[in-house]
């Protein structure tokens, strides 16, 4: 079997026992029953995930910053230059970007995963951007112990082709990409991680975005595309027709997700699902951030429906797709403040309140053990 | 002049220029422009506060949480036995409440207040439950260290009277407990919190909450009045009819503040007023919990209406009032996850994000220092 088939084939339903065991546990602790919301079903599907209650604190974290091109680019989809891409990785690995302000202030690790820039990053062999094949494990080991972002090399393409005239990568692609996710999830679980966290960074990558969403779940180009970083009424247009092109060109079939990711993805978004898919598989919770990891999810739900266990809906963004795919996925989100930056910015401010959620069935005392009386 | 008085003369409007600063600042800093949201406009408003951008950090902060009993408690308005209230305040003290999980995780310190209990706390004088006047500043001193939750001895009445019978409280007691919050607030961010979160603690306290909500911004009281803990029907209603008939009792006068809370509050809400008004004269953020403190905010906004510039709406409680308040104070909460709990748990939640929306303008790079081109 494949690395892909093996991930999926180990994808498995929730624990009952353990979300009964939680469930149970909730109504002895000190508060009035249902009082913490939508907390305690995330507690209680935690517990889930992980087969035991109290579920491990969902800590130390990783957020995974996958990156990539996209030859939709050239359809003027995005007002950003395409180098803004490789630009912004740099950004990362020197600390500067919103992502690690933000990683900084919650104690979370950042790896940045070139999996589709198209620009040669800085050090990277310029004709082949190739991952060495150790990087991934290497990067993980290094995030896990608290050093600064590192880069995993693992560029499977220079940026996809441009989805509005052709398929964005071959079926191969996107199963390379699929395998790098998962190999990275896999990685940091085993260097210590107990939460994953998504990120990610390509410019013109909302416009796959909303074609893989459109393609998942049926919905209208129109109501699933944005303003992404924010565009004109006539790069709007521009965008939808781009998406509604390529839907009617493709066709793409929701129950082959790999033919979809390759029609109408993209590196990162291929990647983001195998991440999932890796998250699921080891049974740790994955905090999806806004669109792109949405429509990931899409389709790393429709290769292993289970795998929507182990997702937690960090925020929802402010483009339309988003709400589109949470909703398909059966997911609230956790925070919803009008982001539309990526990175993994949302993801990781609700990143503490997974953990508050988590530590509630740790640390909680119960009515017998505080005594006090109850209604 | 009082130190009420002297507290709300202190209070003074968000500082302008700071304020434009935060705004350039932001339009520098790698990022689509209006790209996080509202956490853009809550940085900007931070920097107005602190009068610099950027503004310090609102780390370390304090959850105090203000405990107190209710006469209205006899009306039957709560299923919960008023003895709770008591027990519930050695469990914050033995840590082991939710409010102490959430701040464990978030890394903030706990203060609980004992500003009305009913019940002799446990090495208090039966005969006052007195405040020996030095606890406030030495409970503030070691909670900035950093240790145990501490008991901070304010009790200024054994429980409030029965509001839809007579006054909840004396003009005068009601300022003592004001005071109380202000001396706290003072204490606290002279110890070095640079962020206050307020917390509650009382069995019945959401019907002072009610009524104090109905009586400063004009709704009526089935349209504030909610389920608390958790209520059948018919205690419903009669709490429900509790609060018309206080409000037709007294018919508190917005315009004079201190006689509202006298009429138809409760000592941790005149506290938490004060506490509001202290963080703002101190022009330190003030992180308001649920409907117990949004109710306080009101009063607080009522004598002196530039403090809403210090407040935080932390998160959106399930209870109807506490919309009905954010509404009347134009603050939009930063979590809204069906929480009904009270003790500080949502505004601690809500912390870390606080602390992300100023950590990007300290810690972001701009366009010209990262080298990424703009659009």
């Amino acid at each position: 079997m494949t690395l892909l088939a093996d991930t999926v084939a180990a994808i498995r339903p929730l624990d009952a026992a353990a979300m009964a065991a939680a469930q149970a546990r909730h109504a002895t602790l000190t508060k009035p029953p249902g009082s913490l919301g939508s907390l305690e079903e995330l507690g209680v599907r935690l517990a889930g995930l992980a087969g035991t209650c109290p579920p491990p604190l969902p800590q130390p974290a990783t957020v995974a910053v996958f990156a990539g091109d996209h030859g939709v680019h050239d359809q003027g989809v995005s007002p950003w230059p395409q180098e803004v891409t490789a630009q912004m990785v740099a950004n990362f690995l020197a600390g500067g970007a919103v992502v690690n302000a933000f990683a900084r202030q919650a104690g979370a690790e950042v790896v940045v995963v070139d999996v589709g820039v198209a620009a040669p990053l800085p050090g990277t062999d310029p004709d082949t951007n190739a991952d060495d094949g150790g990087d991934v494990a290497g990067a993980a080991a290094g995030a896990a112990l608290g050093g600064q972002p590192r880069l995993v090399r693992a560029n499977v393409r220079r940026g996809s082709a441009d989805l509005s005239v052709g398929p964005a990568l071959t079926r191969d692609e996107a199963i390379a990409a699929l395998e790098v996710g998962i190999r990275l999830a896999g990685d940091l679980v085993d260097g210590g991680a107990n939460c994953l966290i998504t990120g990610d960074m390509g410019i013109g990558n909302t416009t796959p975005a909303a074609a893989l969403i459109a393609a998942f779940t049926g919905a209208a180009a129109a109501d699933v595309t944005g303003r992404g970083t924010g565009i004109d009424d006539e790069t709007y247009g521009r965008k939808v027709a781009v998406v509604q092109r390529a839907l009617a060109l493709h066709r793409p079939d929701p129950a082959d997700p790999v033919g979809v990711l390759a029609a109408v993805g993209g590196l990162e978004h291929a990647a983001l699902a195998g991440f999932v898919l890796g998250a699921a598989a080891r049974r740790v919770p994955v905090i999806l951030d806004g669109v792109i990891a949405d429509s990931a999810a899409l389709a790393a739900a429709a290769l292993a429906p289970d795998a929507v266990g182990a997702m937690v809906a960090g925020h929802r963004s402010a483009e339309p797709g988003a709400s589109v795919a949470l909703r398909h996925l059966g997911l609230a989100p956790l925070v919803d403040l009008g982001l539309r930056l990526g990175e993994g910015t949302g993801a990781v401010l609700a990143w503490p309140i997974v953990a508050s959620a988590v530590r509630v069935l740790h640390d909680v005392a119960t009515f017998d053990s505080a005594g006090v009386a109850e209604k």
